[in-house]
């Protein structure tokens, strides 16, 4: 569920939502639309240009030009959250201002991730200069917090320090640590000063909720959003256990496979429409075994994505 | 020294050249090509946007814009190898067009870095795209191997591909891994078919060049260019082994510091510009206690870039 508080705040689920190619891997626009829409229609923000969107295979001019196309396909910014972290200070402050101007409701944000080992003080100089230089009471980070992939993480000691000097604009982190320990401790130390946590995926959705975190974004989001969305809105009800045990199941499926084309993989069968599958270098296709054991797994859980072919032709 | 073959191939010593900033964080072009120019001089190419020209830290539109400035200075193009490699395909290709357009020598690539535990197959297929999209001969592609950073290794299976696919294209390698073994396997597989192994820091310029090696493309050339491009200009003489042991020592003594704020801050000192200090995030700049050490480490060893200033005043 994705509401506004009164501070206009996203909560719920939000996907990162996969970038569709066409067959000269350009970013297909129309199908990126269209999956959006079915992403809303279930509740679920749009977390473009996360890690699972491909972004970062993505140059800064596609995003801008991405971002523009969904603004102007009407789709709500204020449910948007765009990734606007790049690897390049100068990248992140015209990205970030281009997201704030279009009204995104936030912008999820990477360290810069090329240098290694890089000290707390020069990652706070670094998201320091971007809101400075951003200049906008409007922005809203979420602080992005990846160290499996981006192998340079956002500390405790730098959130808090960042908090205390942008109060309101440092607005929450995603934590894809997948270390339940550490999302509890952001939930700990931050949630109850308004700083909202997001947990990585689904596995934690409830965990989250019940320690008054904000709700989660998910890869698997992108083929499992209404179910993923409903746990968000009825996680005080009886059967929120239930509800989590079934969507691990889910989860689990995919992640026996490499997630994003996994992912597009599944989208591409559910809609019949083979050129979802493509993903761009450095990333492959799931090969001729992957494909048929993914639609296999998925039929031994009785999974489908049963309302994405109608969305599809609407 | 960097000469050129009968197949305009660059050899010898390349800096990384680093990128000095204004006040502002602002490439400062006139400093760029001042240092550019001292290094020249002194018989060493231009690696422009390697890791210790903190590249990854500006963004595209940065990079062509100082690769103009570079050319329109008339620094000559043949004895530049800029990188290229960027995190995203359409970057790579754009950047790299721009090189080659502009008569670079070669272009020292990345693979793209944010994507952890990627395929040989999903690089292939990234450097091949790059190579068939620019569509040029002239192109001369130096891989960039430097896992301690990058997280994406280039693996001699995938070299020995690459090769296979593009002879002449795939030109050499850039060998950062600072595991000799490493170079030394590279040197008997592929150096004897015309791909040019390059150490990635003097400490084995010796090593590679009586491996038959291409050279080295080291950080500290920036500091020490005169007597590293003596190395690989009289490495068949009798002192070559006391002029590595010399060089050993100057590189040992900047290592002891964050390498890329330590060569600043020593460029810094020896034209007395202490704007030539400043980094972008996420880097810092050596600390209160960090520069005095650097300066009196350096004095302890005797080094000096005794001709540095009066080109910077030239």
């Amino acid at each position: 569920m994705v509401t506004t508080t009164e501070t206009s705040r996203i909560k719920g689920v939000l996907s990162p939502v996969v970038t569709p190619f066409d067959s000269q891997l350009r970013p297909d626009t129309k199908r990126l639309i269209r999956h959006c829409r079915w992403l809303l229609d279930q509740d679920v923000g749009l977390a473009l240009f996360g890690t699972n969107s491909e972004a970062n295979s993505l140059g800064l001019a596609e995003k801008r030009a991405l971002l523009d196309s969904m603004v102007e396909a009407e789709l709500p910014p204020a449910r948007m959250m765009p990734g606007t972290g790049c690897s390049a200070l100068t990248e992140s402050v015209e990205l970030t201002r281009h997201a704030v101007k279009a009204g995104c409701g936030g912008v999820l944000m990477l360290p810069p991730f090329y240098y290694k080992g890089v000290s707390d003080e020069g990652l706070y100089r670094n998201f320091s200069e971007i809101i400075q230089r951003v200049g906008d009471e409007s922005l809203r980070i979420y602080l992005y917090h990846i160290p499996p992939v981006s192998q340079v993480a956002i500390t405790l000691p730098l959130i808090e320090r960042l908090i205390k000097a942008y109060p309101g604009t440092i607005a929450g982190v995603k934590d894809s640590s997948g270390i339940w320990d550490n999302t509890k401790t952001m939930l700990d130390l931050f949630q109850p000063h308004g700083f909202d946590v997001f947990a990585g995926s689904e596995t934690y959705l409830l965990q989250t909720l019940r320690n008054g975190g904000a709700g989660c974004i998910s890869a698997t989001a992108n083929v499992n959003p209404g179910a993923i969305a409903r746990l968000a809105r009825t996680w005080q009800e009886a059967d929120a256990e239930l509800q989590q045990q079934a969507l691990d199941v889910v989860r689990s499926t995919f992640a026996k496979f490499p997630m994003i084309p996994a992912l597009k993989t599944a989208i591409a069968e559910f809609s019949d429409d083979s050129e979802w599958a493509i993903v761009r270098p450095p990333l492959v296709e799931l090969d001729a075994a992957q494909r048929p054991a993914l639609v296999d797994a998925m039929r031994a859980i009785d999974f489908s994505m049963t309302n994405l072919k109608e969305s599809v032709l609407r």
